[in-house]
């Protein structure tokens, strides 16, 4: 195995000939990767069967393993996700106010790739290609380090890209895999100052929190999301139900599911046992405060469910006295994901979009739409919960930075 | 003294208000903050006489001394700085890219305060002035932690500012000042993640590179520059002279100061005594590679010279084959700051301007242009020279991030 020195140096390397590659070149790349991970599906299938029979002797959960299974379909299916990023705006180059100024220097800032990528992720094979393209059509260098659960799946998937980048003669370091997953290694990785220029983790609270706490290089956190829908005196009832289900249940495993809900005091008794109904078809749990347990007789919240992203059919319920409890509560327990109101009323509407601090805030619609897709970036690397650099969901752009370009005639300062 | 962890929650507290003032409203505080300084001149003035006995008794040298001392004009100086952030547009609340989706819902991008802002800057006090002026028309809280060596200068600023608004009836954590100077405290400040949203160092490397050591807080780098300006063949010598003389000796202590020449091996006989002869008229100390040694009898560079920001009347020399080689240099020796090229051959302009990996690349001009006033943003509260966030020169917009703001009319994700 490469020493993860040696990864960090090939990679600056490579990403000094990506950077300046181009989209044509760039989208060949892609279109010959896709065709490799079709070539190669038998290799990939067969080493995916290796990971899957490690998880069952290592008894992996039936949900985890489904996570991690490939089938002929779904390599057709990561292969159909490389070629879309093909279809996708190159962001690299774009030259963004260019000015002239008083002195005669022409000053642009333009977009360029940020140079090497890393990312560190769980057990889904498919990141493995989806970021590679990703990070390839925004011209940067990646280093991939995935789960040890899904170590064969992802060599071969790597190994397939790799003999893409060959085969269109570009230096296969730009995509890398780390084959090494112990957690050592992993360290290593987040300090590697020198060669990285970002690295982005994505994953549970558990790994965001090791990357926040051991990396030296520059993180883009991803995310983590506490999501609140507030429910205000002045609402339409039904849309209320609709948007608590659809944001609960949809799909309650990803960082975008609500996990709390607000409701306001004047209406909660009567709003809230319709929303307990339409709840109880998923069986949803519910985690009240003292006034929210008088209602619905539900279990009482301890003051930690507030704080809690469940990720499951759980969600915490309080009563409050308004708009502006709403956007305190949120400010103080909330991850700075993706926040709901529902309302009719036009001030609360406005005020809540101003005053809660969050990526994305809404206003009578589920949280599950923030979303790359949904977002209509046709792609997504991750969903940034910070306020540096990116903020929301991440599509190429924000796989770039910039630099500026300043053409003169000669000018000396005064 | 209050105790860091209440500066950080005051801090958080102030912002939120401040995220929603109206850009009236901060003006008339900006214009308060600049009365209120020039009222409070005298208990200014005192108050650095003390700085400056003391730094006099502890045998600060004369430099320092300078860029410590205040006069009733300096006072007055500092006060218009303030009053021109009023003229500079407002970034807070600019709606970009908002689009209408498929499903009806509008997705808008807001530029939005960062919130709590923390600067750890040295000696000069007129920092504690410009940065609370620029963070304040920004939306942002701001905690400030000077050098020691102008505590009671800075005391003395920031209690004027804070008086300005009360008057103005905002909260005063607005603006807080670290009283306690100790490395301690300063280490604490970059730990402060619950509180602070991004930490900006201004100062020397020793200081840039504490930061990035310790600090667990976002953090922005500022100021190392290791500039190169290269000659290429083709180019016009008077302006080639002309340039470096300006890049190394207008200002040599500044972070877009020249600090190494490369010359183009064809041309380096004839050109680097031309070089030499006009940096001679500010005795600027040469230190260069075997090849130059040969041309001019100067001193030897050692290789980590190629490496230094001087800072000071020195410069390395290094004969390079041409354009490939300089770039190759540049982007290993570098810092990611500021780099030239002068040459009349179009190809090789556009090579450098793509292949140097820098904040800012120039073709035919110094370097010493970049700066925050020369690129017309107004104000400048730093050089980025990372790549994530902000890179180059940092106005109001850099201290600013976004947040997704999404309408809708009862969307549910299917």
């Amino acid at each position: 195995m490469k020493p993860l020195l040696q990864i960090g140096r090939d990679a600056k390397t490579a990403a000094g000939t990506l950077a300046i590659l181009s989209t044509v070149k760039k989208n060949e790349v892609l279109a010959a990767i896709a065709r490799q991970l079709e070539e190669q599906t038998e290799q990939i299938l067969d080493a995916n069967q290796r990971d899957l029979q490690n998880g069952r002797n290592a008894g992996m959960r039936e949900a985890l393993l489904d996570r991690l299974a490939l089938t002929e379909e779904r390599i057709r299916g990561i292969a159909e996700g490389v070629r879309q990023v093909i279809t996708l705006p190159d962001p690299v180059g774009k030259v963004t106010e260019m000015v002239t100024r008083p002195n005669g220097l022409q000053i642009g800032k333009k977009q360029v790739p940020l140079g090497v990528i890393a990312i560190i992720y769980e057990a889904r094979p498919n990141v493995t290609a989806d970021a590679a393209a990703l990070t390839l059509k925004s011209g940067n260098a990646v280093i991939l380090r995935g789960g040890k659960e899904a170590i064969q799946t992802n060599i071969a998937i790597a190994a397939a890209m790799q003999r893409a980048l060959q085969e269109c003669g570009i230096d296969e370091n730009a995509i890398q895999l780390l084959e090494d997953t112990s957690r050592q290694t992993a360290n290593e990785l987040m300090q590697l100052r020198e060669y990285i220029d970002v690295l982005i983790p994505r994953g549970g609270a558990g790994l965001i929190h090791a990357v926040v706490e051991n990396a030296s290089v520059p993180v883009i956190e991803t995310g983590t999301g506490n999501c609140h829908i507030y429910i205000d005196e002045s609402c339409d009832e039904t849309m209320a139900c609709e948007i608590v289900y659809n944001a609960k249940t949809q799909r309650p495993s990803v960082c975008n599911a609500a996990e709390s809900l607000l409701v306001c005091r004047s209406i909660a008794p009567k709003l809230l046992p319709k929303i307990k109904e339409s709840l109880d078809r998923k069986s949803v749990q519910l985690r009240g405060c003292p006034e929210t347990v008088e209602i619905l007789r539900c279990d009482l919240a301890e003051e930690e469910d507030f704080y809690k992203e469940y990720n499951d059919y759980i969600l915490s319920v309080k009563v409050v006295s308004g708009v502006d409890e709403a956007i305190a509560h949120i400010n103080k327990y909330g991850t700075g994901h993706s926040e709901a109101i529902v309302t009719k009323d036009y001030f609360h509407a406005q005020k809540f979009l101003n005053e809660v601090d969050a990526a994305a805030v809404y206003v009578n619609a589920s949280t599950r739409f923030t979303d790359g897709f949904e977002f209509g970036f046709g792609a997504e690397i991750g969903i940034s919960t910070q306020k540096l650099h990116a903020r929301g969901p991440m599509g190429l752009n924000e796989l770039t930075t910039t630099k500026y370009i300043i053409y003169g005639n000669g000018q000396t300062r005064k």
